[in-house]
């Protein structure tokens, strides 16, 4: 009865053994499967749902009666908490039970280059020293690489001098040696893969990449929360916070490398590599996740003029970062722009190749922070503006994040609101992309004014305590429950100060460059907000400029593609470099005639 | 009372306030004198003394009048651990009373270079950062570095980084950048110096030198033990321990690089500055030693053929090797060449500007094993010979290090024995000039064969045992007390293999080189034992070729100054990395008739 049973999930290709008597919710676990599981596998939250495609398990529980319903019964839908594999089995998991790829991004995406790592495998044989070779162990392999690949090594890492001996003679004088430009970092064995990390740490979401730096593929990929968020989901509290102690600065530091660790570990594991098959990673984020990370001392960066400690581009040895990959591995920071234009935006340049388009073009990656990019005759400007956390759900009463059960997409026909959540759950608020929807529709639907005042006199509006909302009722089908979840006045104007920020962006850049919205060639709108949105929304809503919906290009994560782009190509790394020497930063606290453009940046339809 | 006094110690120039009540050898340590004190300050060795110039001390104590003459006395000779000072005093120390420079050889010599360190400090100002400019602080270092120097700064430390944003603003915006090539590796205050320490680390002992790096000056030097020393006299033992664990590894690693950290603070404090301003450190060993510090296992280097881990350069920084110094300082080794021919070889031909020489060239230090270069038409050719620790005193009934007592020149004169100890002290045995001594004119009257046979009858000569002894009788003159010390035939024979080893070095490489003694233009004879030798005795106990005397030239600690050489100038650096390179090995083991060649150099006057 010990035999374990193997159990494949599908689609995400993760399969392995799980011993007998543990819960799918288990087993996906040990395999590396994120499944949901708020409630952490007690059966109350209802969302570890998978499918039983092939196999036996245990009988239906009440628990699961309770969640799942009759059609979804029928077609061998199951809680993997409360179901135990009877043998082996195929599983299917849909998207929405994963917490990883939902809106964080990180899915696959065959890269447009050639690789090109900076850091590489050669397969060396030597012959044994002797009384006639007396030439020393180092000696021998640099020549080895020099006659057989024509490289000339410059240094060898301590570490690697250290193992060398024993390793050389232990593989009979056969060697994978491991170069990083010129410098011997590590010795691969027979069956190491070259394989690297690209990671994009957000102030919120961690997106994260394994690559095999020789092929380019994406082997695997990851998404997590960035645990930093429990001292602040906003980055000037998280800075202040390591500034009130060195002990307090390492910790936030310490839980963020442990994460990372934990994926490294997870992704690997998925990949059958090992964390010395690691080589390379690259990080791209924002100036003060990158200053936390690194241990940089935040005070400049969270006091005006938000002066970064340094904008350049940094190789340091993951060792020292507290990184588990090979031992003479190195972190590569892209370079920063500003202390409100990070890394992630020099990723997501890179990755639209922004120097290669053609006319007046835009990028822009909405978020807590709204970094904007305008190429104009081959010059670069950038800013950032604080549009704050209400497309995060924040500061919205019935607000949240895009997760199961949000509204993301609605609108109001004859009076009736129709809408759709995230993995047809029962409605429980709205992410992002829902209320650029309300917001858009409440003016079409003439419920409010441009300004942004909602009528007193309509079906859908409901004065709470003196003051309007939009009321939605929810109906849960099956159990005929009804509640409402509300859209305040008061929601409203917190959402036009964030769409309003997003615009004076666009506006003050194309005032800087003389230029005005019709002159638009292309925006590009990057980032896991940014590809949910319904474009037409965000022009009625007025978050963007007026003008024909086909030169809007919604492009996903592409910070995430510019780390990985940068992970494995030398030449978009290089790309990356000047990109950033390239881009102008315009601050826009000092710009002229600012709350002008703001207030006019408030209004719908504008 | 607590008033504190006022030590002066000359001729060394330390002095400094030493509160009342403690002793002279207390108030040496303190100011960082080292006096000989053998006992530990229990006045039973005799070893520390001084004489008082000026002030008055407590009177002399019955332990003193035991260990002084009374013309000492007279002088105002006192035991420094039994003398307490009563005022302001200057003491006078005598050579023989300090541990270090007796025949250690890290005396200051004026450097016969440009300084041209690495390592170079830059005081610039910036302005400070304000909302028309937004530029970070390490761009703004880099700015200023680049405008007012026109260096191209390329990285800075992560240290500095995390140092930076503080250090700038306390500082007023004005800041003192240490540049090592083009990397920042500190941010050195107002009053810190650009030091650097340079360590020739023998088997035995340890020379190191402080120099300020702006002028090349040495600010202080000091010898020490090498504490390595308790895990075998011999480097094989010592490789052999640390193989044995990971713990025992780590450990004489670290009892190295704590005696090193004692002798940087030694010198920083002996100077006036802190181990802050040390900016680089230059280390040249032999091979061996070379491996333990850095960590490598040693056991190729332990068996023939006695492989090298690494014969390059080494930049490694001083944190990662435990040594406390200014944080982003380097420590740079000097490449080795074989595995008993290291950086100190490399050092010495350095210092000498071997290639510079005319004709055919010879370069020796002798030691437990002895390394010798010959130049012939610009080809450099060097061996190693394992003369053994004879000459350091081992395996000799009386032998003795070049310690106080020790005979260190001897004659013999109508079957008189007439000899000089080191220190004028009663005579306790022979260090390695004086067995040299011994050996030459044991022969020349006429006592000893050319084969090195004592003769049976001669009043010098006494059975003792069956072997036949030359017997020195000592009289104690002040206390009529008389014993007597022994030099016997198997002295004789561990001598003659000793010097026969250095001999077939030399030898070897003439024969390699088709070339004879007449041949040789000149021969320096480098390193402690080699500065002290009767050059005359060496000839004629056959360790040195018969040919004129005023082709030879004793050098003192040639490897000690080619570590300076390569600390403060990076050409000198450079030229010892190319003679590195061109220094074409040669293993004597495996020299045809190698036999035939080391039994002829057993001989004398060969």
């Amino acid at each position: 009865m010990n035999k374990s049973y193997k159990i494949d999930f599908e689609p995400v290709g993760l399969r392995g053994k799980c011993m007998p008597g543990i819960s799918l919710l288990e087993c996906a676990r040990t395999l590396g499967v994120d499944l949901v599981n708020l409630c952490g596998g007690n059966g109350t939250c209802g969302q570890c749902i998978v499918q039983i495609i092939e196999g036996s398990v245990s009988c239906l529980t009440k628990t699961e009666e309770n969640f799942l319903s009759p059609d979804q019964i029928n077609q061998g839908y199951r809680l993997a908490c409360k179901t135990i594999p009877l043998s082996d089995l195929k599983v299917s998991v849909p998207p929405d039970s994963l917490t990883t790829p939902q809106r964080t991004q990180v899915e696959s995406m065959d890269l447009p280059v050639v690789p090109e790592p900076l850091v590489k495998m050669y397969d060396i044989e030597m012959t044994a020293p002797g009384s006639n070779d007396l030439c020393s162990d180092s000696r021998r392999l640099i020549n080895r690489l020099k006659e057989q690949y024509n490289i000339n090594v410059l240094s060898i890492d301590l570490d690697v001098l250290r193992e060398m001996p024993v390793y050389l003679r232990d593989n009979n004088w056969k060697a994978r040696a491991v170069l990083r430009e010129n410098k011997i970092i590590a010795l691969g064995c027979q069956d190491s893969r070259l394989a690297g990390i690209a990671f994009d740490i957000g102030t919120t979401k961690i997106a994260a990449y394994l690559l095999d730096l020789n092929t380019g593929r994406t082997l695997a990929s990851k998404g997590m929360m960035n645990p930093q968020i429990k001292y602040g989901e906003d980055i000037i509290a998280r800075l202040l916070y390591a500034q009130e102690s060195q002990k307090q600065a390492l910790h936030i530091r310490e839980i963020l490398s442990n994460t990372l660790n934990q994926i490294i570990g997870d992704l690997c594991s998925y990949a059958g590599l090992t964390n010395n098959d690691i080589f390379e990673i690259v990080v791209v984020c924002n100036t003060a996740i990158h200053h936390l990370f690194l241990g940089l001392p935040g005070k400049s960066l969270s006091l005006a003029p938000y002066i970064p400690v340094t904008d350049s581009e940094l190789d340091i040895k993951a060792e020292k970062l507290g990184l588990k990959t090979a031992k003479g591995a190195y972190v590569h920071f892209l370079p920063n722009i500003a202390g409100y234009v990070g890394a992630d935006h020099v990723a997501m340049l890179t990755a639209l190749e922004i120097l290669e388009q053609k006319g007046i073009v835009i990028a822009l990656d909405i978020g807590t922070n709204t970094e904007i990019c305008l190429l104009n005759k081959g010059s670069l400007t950038s800013l950032s503006c604080a549009s704050g956390p209400a497309f995060e759900g924040a500061h919205v009463k019935f607000g949240m994040r895009a997760g199961q059960g949000a509204i993301e997409r609605l609108r109001i026909e004859n009076n009736k609101v129709i809408y759709k959540t995230i993995g047809g759950k029962p409605a429980k608020g709205f992410c992002g992309s829902g209320i650029l929807d309300i917001f858009a529709w409440l003016y079409k639907a003439g419920i409010m004014d441009r300004t942004g005042k909602l009528t007193d006199n309509h079906p859908l509006i409901r004065k709470i305590n003196g003051i309007n909302h939009f009321v939605i009722n929810i109906k849960d089908q099956d159990k005929s429950q009804c509640f409402e979840i509300t859209f305040s006045q008061k929601d409203i104007r917190e959402v036009q100060l964030a769409k309003g920020a997003v615009r004076t962006g666009i506006q003050a850049l194309l005032k800087a460059n003389n230029l005005t919205e019709k002159d638009i060639d292309k925006i590009f709108i990057a980032g896991a907000f940014g590809s949910y949105i319904d474009v037409k929304s965000a022009k009625t809503a007025g978050m963007l400029p007026n003008i024909p919906s086909n030169r809007f290009t919604q492009v996903g994560n592409a910070a995430g593609l510019g780390s990985r782009l940068a992970l494995i190509s030398r030449s978009r790394r290089e790309q990356a470099r000047y990109i950033a020497r390239q881009v102008e930063y315009l601050e826009l606290a000092v710009f002229p005639d600012f709350p002008e453009i703001f207030a006019k940046s408030m209004y719908l339809d504008s």
